[in-house]
């Protein structure tokens, strides 16, 4: 539930603890502590899910609410306690709940949940911007599960219904342009193609340029690599992203050398990640997958969650001056679960789909083939994308999927990278079927089911660089393209400015 | 003649007129122009190179020797005439000539020949660091001409001695270092081979940033157009030429947004320059080519003088800053000639090497291949560089050849565009055999001779996006990755870093 909250906030009385009767005297008070709460607060606090309190009381402080709570374990939980005598006004006015954020330095209310048991809670909670769940009879634990079920996937079918067609009038008018240019018809061959691309992305002729840009790298592991399918541990994951944090990567000092923006979102990284100098996103759904050759990797409110996730990061991006979304990623084991995905949508063997990865050898790409081969068998035809990536895929894939049709809901062109993008490109079009004209195939990936997948959403990539990195790496190189197609629309003199 | 000369200073008395008796007196003087000086004066101006007068007298003063030289018609042609009555000082002192330098505001004195007809004038000349042509018995034109045949060629002869092999242990240490940052081995494939390339070529590793890069766009007419080879009228080189000095051409645009240079240099535009805002580098060989359909297209001397401007523009880039070199030409016409370099060299047939160059129709191409067909037949097989260029060459691929092999000498990376450079890489390395190891295949133009050139000079271009425009647009396009390879190799972590 990273995914979605940095923190919960609960009411006290009939949340935490049972209502007492309003007229007992303060001093007679004593907490007793609903069902499963410590369980449900330490299982949080286990995600890195924070944790505080905000209550109304006539009389009471913060001190005398910790006072109260201390005995039966719950004041060490709550990392702030903010009553309304304390601040002076009460729930359903939100200004205890602001409080509380600001002593928190929560920015983003959308990600906190209040949890509560009244309608002054819930009224409270939408006037501070906060979600909200009512606990109701049952467990704080269900109450933030319930909620939990009923938002995961919200962005993710938000950017799926909003993806719109190409603007064709605007495509039609970089072409004509292009005739008027001082150059034999045609001969920029795909930079050609690719500023008209780009302006029926963008709706409008001249499009914009390509940039500021940004490249997301989702990282996540992948409960796959217990049945051998690579010759790396799964720490590298965790490692990989410090190395991300600290700008030492392939895709950070290229993406540094186009000014290219790097964000590291960890959907799902399953042992700890180093200290790192910069901050990454965290944003976890789960340690990791299930390993998908025992059974489906994810279940479907994981994959909603990842989906999200993606949704999510090119949304931001986006709002903060992103004109083109690059995909990047790092997964110990991920080309395993890309290729099951490009044989479950293509309908490919796995012998044909299935590389070496980041260096398999021979022994081991035979047995990521039996892998794919038996897990792909699993997964019906007619899988829908959550479905397909709740078998086979993976957390940081899902991610991806939700990364690529918000890029196109919001008409930004979305540079694929390798493989792993190929993949989550397949099931973002099983979800959005006509969404391939609004993506670039940054590069083609040596590895085989690259080939397969792109040949399938009928991309041809820009570079074919024998690259087999992953990271962002071949989105970021291919950037520049993208730029210089549309200077060339921009710039270029007309023969009529040369008087020919 | 323009190739290798902005202007020439003649001595008067026994050059330009018949010396006089010393003990004439001035009163008595009259000028007897010496035969032939006329014609030879007026056909240096019609090339555009300047004319000036560096004259010993005791007594006499410009305005003196002009009113001179009037009643027979030198007065007009000099642009000055400095005296050492003027200057204080007389030759061998070098301080007239140089006053004559500053006057015309010549700053290449190299590129000034001084002609005489004494030993204090070639003293006076190679003080003032000029060249120098003794006049002799003979025409003014008949010592420029005997000048320019023993310096034309000069400055190739200096390049392709020039030529040194790799450094196979820089190459090596770049492959090593490459073997401890954090990434698969051999993961970014050709990003990996093109560093251990620079390294090799600039004999250290890290090898230095490929910049600032230059793109020198070589410009020259075709009289093989005559033969109906293209639709496009010659005009359009000097219009391009034109658009190129203003900014407006792809090629600029490209550059532009890179930070590289252009530099534009007529080698041999047959048809007047319109007005340009920014200047252009004049180094005129000849007027075009001849028409290679009839007979060679230049003379040996021609050739020379063309490959010493290629050589001349890279050494001028590579003095200026200039860490990578880009190869740019402009020629109506000039896919023809490449196509016939191409099939002279690689024995293919005029079929397999034809293209549809700046768009040619079916009918066009046929005439192109025909005529490619005949011109082959020409080239003894064993047809050393200039002579392969003499017959079915022309004037910006010579050029091209030159730029190449200088930049091979400077151990620079050379960065080839399309078809054009493709031709000139291979009359390059009939005269320095292991160059190809310098050169990078910027991209794989759409011109079916650009393929088998390359596969030939065993290159693989880094782009392929079917581009046919030529100008150095593919090689500017392509430099970003030079420099990003070199990136990778310098600001990767290792695993060490990381302590993986």
């Amino acid at each position: 539930m990273r995914s979605h909250l940095d923190a919960v906030l609960f009411d006290i009385g009939g949340t935490l603890v049972d209502e007492a009767d309003p007229h007992t005297p303060v001093a007679a008070l004593a907490a007793v502590v609903r069902p499963g709460v410590l369980d449900d607060l330490g299982a949080l606090t286990a995600q890195g899910i924070r944790i505080g309190a905000v209550t109304n009381t006539a009389v009471m402080t913060e001190a005398d609410i910790r006072a109260l709570l201390g005995p039966v374990g719950l004041d060490d939980l709550l990392e702030v306690v903010v009553t309304s005598a304390d601040v002076g006004i009460a729930k359903p006015d939100p200004q205890p709940m602001l409080v509380a954020l600001e002593r928190m330095s929560l920015v983003d209310a959308t990600r906190v949940l209040y949890v509560g048991d009244r309608p002054t809670d819930g009224e409270a909670a939408a006037a501070a911007g906060l979600s909200y769940a009512d606990v109701g009879t049952g467990t704080v634990g269900d109450a933030i599960s319930t909620w939990f079920d009923g938002v995961a996937g919200a962005a993710w079918e938000r950017a799926r219904t909003g993806v719109g067609p190409l603007d064709a009038a605007a495509g039609a008018a970089a072409a004509e342009r292009h005739a008027t240019l001082t150059k034999p018809p045609g001969s920029l061959g795909r930079l050609e193609a690719l500023s008209i691309q780009l302006s029926a992305i963008a709706g409008t002729c001249p499009p914009p340029a390509p940039g500021p840009a940004t490249v997301v790298v989702f990282a996540a592991d992948h409960g796959v690599v217990d049945a051998g399918v690579t010759a790396w541990p799964r720490e590298v994951t965790a490692g990989m992203v410090a190395n991300f944090a600290a700008g030492g990567a392939a895709v950070c000092v290229l993406a540094r050398a186009e000014g290219i923006e790097v964000e590291v979102v960890d959907v799902g990284v399953a042992t700890p990640i180093p200290a790192t100098p910069r901050g990454i996103t965290t944003r976890t759904v789960a340690a990791g997958t299930r390993d998908l050759s025992l059974g489906p990797a994810m279940t479907a409110t994981e994959v909603r969650a990842a989906l999200d996730v993606g949704v999510d990061a090119a949304e931001r991006a986006v709002t903060r001056g992103a004109r083109a979304l690059l995909t990047g990623e790092m997964g110990i084991g991920n080309t395993t679960a890309s290729a099951a995905l490009v044989a479950a949508v293509t309908g490919r063997p796995a012998s044909e789909v299935v590389g070496r990865g980041a260096g398999a050898d021979d022994e081991t790409v035979a047995r990521k083939i039996a892998v794919v081969d038996q897990a792909v068998r699993r997964v019906p035809a007619d899988a829908d994308a959550i479905g397909l990536l709740a078998e086979v895929g993976g957390l940081e894939i899902a991610a991806l999927t939700g990364f690529i049709v918000a890029g196109a809901a919001a008409r930004v062109p979305v540079v694929l990278d390798g493989v792993i993008a190929a993949a989550a490109a397949l099931v973002a079009c099983r979800a959005v079927p006509d969404l391939a004209a609004h993506l670039v195939a940054g590069h083609r990936s040596a590895e085989p089911g690259a080939t397969v997948a792109l040949a399938h959403l009928g991309l041809e990539p820009l570079l074919d660089l024998d690259l087999r990195l992953g990271e962002g790496s071949g989105a970021v190189l291919a950037l520049p393209l993208l730029s210089r197609s549309v200077q060339i629309l921009t710039e270029m003199a007309t023969f009529a400015d040369l008087g020919l």
